[in-house]
């Protein structure tokens, strides 16, 4: 494939929102300055597109946003960029401000539509892995999701001091639909008494069986930790389920909700989406199009978009293993 | 009213827990050791009262606990101490390790624990404000209630980023069962478009065309914040019956539930509770008995518990009128 | 005093920023819009009201600013208006712009700028205390002290984990120049060993006195706060003193510095400013010129500026009793 | 070599405390549980294997520690740990309590020390890396430099909100004696102007250059992060330098210190802590001695403790390079 000349990148953030992205839009807009181009920040995503909503960006505009949480440009949902026409009217805005180039933050709807977006008009477009869920190949860790697990582990942390005073058995939801995650992560992360994710099924009985030999060790309190796609159903229904089983104790739920996509970026999300801002500009400038920059053993690796999508990253067994250790 | 003479005070913490508690108990049994008094911990309230959990404590059971959340002598419910028999079991523990007097931490429960328990056996007994909730008399501000607002706020600040990033409108439900502090405050702090209490009714129709007008006035994002004692229903409920008159918005709810309850204490309630943990002491070493001890204007004042417990302190009209003032 | 039609007001901050200045600003905006006036910003304080860096303010400007530390109309010293030349012009600036009436949130020199320039122009001016330092009279607290407490006891909650792993004693100096009202409230909070204020001499000898009796008594890590103003020296000066007597012990010192003037306003602050941004406001409407609105016992109360700045406000005595009880 | 039969392991944490040490304490001895060992815990270090300070470990001593900074089972030097006959008192020490097995946690000294014992006695040793500073081969990270990392940014986070009210310049110090990789973390991480760390060099004239050129380009407020460790001098040193160039600039210092030190654990380094913990377990009981284990590539890797503490780790080229176009 050959490499095109490009001289103006126009940068959005589609999907669910995930802290980081304003350092990584950051970071490729002063990547971008620093490579003579001129920078555009297209708002609302594919919408923005469609609706002409683009701007040229100058060094104000990035000032002070990298440890912000959210999009300043902003994310939305396209029903019209599913239709050919609608990703024509968006080609053709693009066109009319002379942009060359894409960079798209977000997760794997978002890729998509780069992908599509790339094969149909040709228009350079790479992508970068923002989303809290962790759920895509090609990057060891996708851009939020750190923050999403110290932002879990924060919060379960308090709950913790209340279940313990109590001596109460809490069920704490977490995001991560198709994957478990951030489960994984917060319920290691806080000595959890079990954890219950998409990947693995946990029969009730069996999590009844465990909560009442720790019972009968003396644990005081219990945390469970479920991710919400769970096959066996949210915190609610688990919690109801159990409680069948072990009416004498005293059960809690809390669904942590959509704090956990917001929040200042930890500084592991700050350093990986600064490092693939600036890689989403060089590889654009190198030829690379169609394709996701990720961090695989802290090295910037491009992959086609098509296999980054692919929905087959999911728990380490090794890490399940630990957590089946640090739980008895 | 003779004062009598104490040589072993009983502390203990009952009913929900709240951030300061620990800072409390700290505090008394510090100055308890300076007035060379021998301090006994009560383990789960009342019900450890029943059950003669009761130890000694010395310096090092509370060294490291001022900022801790939770309480470590540890909360419960007793029903059995709501019977006459239940409170004479527990008299007799407390006679059998000598000990004199009490201090007890905790909400309006734990308080006519203490009240009836002076009553019934003329030991000199002294309440501190241990709840969440701001809804004693006789103290501007209970123990954790700044803590709790904060934690809202930090949560709340989370939510804001992604309901700005995506234009969203968020029900946020904050705790608070018979009285708006929490919600008035964090609803202030977090420039909430409307805020819910249980003391001021709000019909939907108004919420509907506040947020209307703000839909015009272009303002991206709204936070309503809803107490969970309101008369309207929770925010879940709330949020159901606004989407039906503005379908084309997006909704989201989240209720923040227990993770408010947790948490390092603040300064404000490290301050307080430290002061209060001292007064309870002294106002028992000067004959202040069936009392509570309480800050108000930043003086210690000491209230008839039966007075304290009278549930009619209400959010501050002015506050009110400044929220409206400010989401407009 | 008559009372001036006023429909213009300029708003501005000057001296050393603190947190919750900008929940301030925007509660004074939010307000002059309630009551139909037209608001401006006048940015770097008196130096850009010399500069005419003055600009008319929407809504937009004061939108997602209520959580942020500084102030996004910046600060500055201003050499010029302390001269009667430099005032004149810029009060000729004001007037260019038809500005009526100021909202000056600072310290005591920035009130003491109003003050000059109320007495000289006769332009109603109002003052909030906005400032860390709690230094102001007329008001329980000032805009950004419960936040600079909350920030000193939580880096010295992180400090204490390390000390108390090597059993070292800490030298942790704090901010407050004329009044330790950060040291007393941090102390408090942070179970300090002990805590050197301006308002207090400590003699070096009764320092290692204290600390000897405590290494006796096994205490593991000691923590000594240290208000930067103290006659006995800084943190730096003292620590060098202490080793001498105490040559055996692993002594550290931390000086916090400028990071208690940052950070997201606490729930407090928050409400504090909220409240005297909006009674700013409705006191220049009612007519109170050449004041200070402040919060006395949750009321708004309107000081003299002439009054409020006197320097006269020191540590209470009482906190200063409880934390010798709490530190034994 | 063969592989031992292993009862008893101690545990013990040495040199400068990091957050995650309890994590990984408290991972190895619920492994060790797991594998039905017996588990001590040695206290301060190799002082404590010396003095005898040796206690069997059950579960309550790990119960709520996961979360909390520094190391229940403290920490020293010990001088006497050097000298042959310090050893040999240590190990008898050890035999009489009939432990098999350590697990050391620490950083390059604290390894040598694990290495010297096993070299002389044959004792199956183990180490973790426990250090803030991520200067050890043989892993991607160390436990707790990501938790430092966010301590770092949260601290210039509330700097950067001060210096730009002011339009200042900040010199901020931050640990890292032999390696700058806090510097180079939080200094991309938080946007800074540039980042001086012991690997490279920067004269004080590019320095200057950069500053100025970002003057004449409005950038309002500068933060230059130093690690403590740099040739050109501490932050007090630099800036006493700069000043000399900048007359004009509000210069300021603020060096983090110890804070840096302490804290719950970050996610990361509880995840890293907790995998690294049962690691050393289950190394032990597969005949890995003197050896170090690590996390690279997300797996763990054994490295002998020889290799593991040569200081070659160095910052990454390429990350200073990003540092360098994002900070233009």
């Amino acid at each position: 494939m050959e490499t095109k000349v490009i001289k103006k990148i126009g940068v959005l953030t589609s999907g669910g929102d995930s802290p980081g992205m304003n350092a990584a839009i950051r970071a490729a807009v002063r990547a971008g300055f620093y490579y003579n181009l001129e920078m555009y920040g297209i708002y609302r995503g594919y919408e923005g597109m469609i609706l002409n909503d683009i701007k040229k960006l100058d060094s104000k505009n990035i000032t002070h946003v990298l440890e912000r949480g959210g999009t300043f440009l902003k994310s939305a949902r396209s029903e019209e960029f599913r239709t050919p026409e609608g990703r024509k009217k968006a080609y053709d805005n693009l066109r009319s401000h002379g942009i060359d180039a894409l960079v798209v933050i977000g997760g794997d709807g978002s890729l998509t539509g780069a992908h599509l977006f790339y094969k149909e008009f040709g228009i350079p477009a790479i992508g970068l892995p923002g989303t809290i869920d962790n759920d895509l190949s090609g990057t060891d860790s996708t851009i939020g999701f750190d923050t999403a697990c110290n932002t879990a582990i924060q919060a379960i942390d308090k709950i913790r001091d209340t279940a313990t005073s109590h001596d109460r058995l809490f069920f704490v939801e977490v995001m991560g639909r198709d994957a478990g995650f951030i489960a994984i992560n917060a319920g290691i992360g806080s000595a959890a008494a079990a954890i219950l994710i998409p990947e693995k099924k946990m029969p009730i009985e069996d999590l009844v069986e465990k909560l009442k030999i720790r019972t009968k060790a003396k644990k005081s309190s219990n945390i469970v930790i479920v991710a919400e796609g769970g096959k066996s159903g949210g915190a609610a229904e688990i919690a109801e389920k159990v409680k069948k089983h072990l009416p004498y104790y005293d059960i809690k739920v809390t669904i942590l909700g959509h704090l956990q996509r917001g929040g200042a970026p930890s500084s592991f999300d700050r350093l990986l989406a600064s490092k693939l801002g600036v890689a989403a500009i060089e590889g654009l400038l190198q030829g690379k199009y169609d394709v996701m920059a990720g961090l695989i053993n802290n090295r910037v690796v491009f992959t086609p978009i098509k296999k980054a999508i692919v929905d087959d990253k999911t728990v380490d067994d090794d890490d399940f293993r630990v957590a089946k250790i640090l739980s008895t």
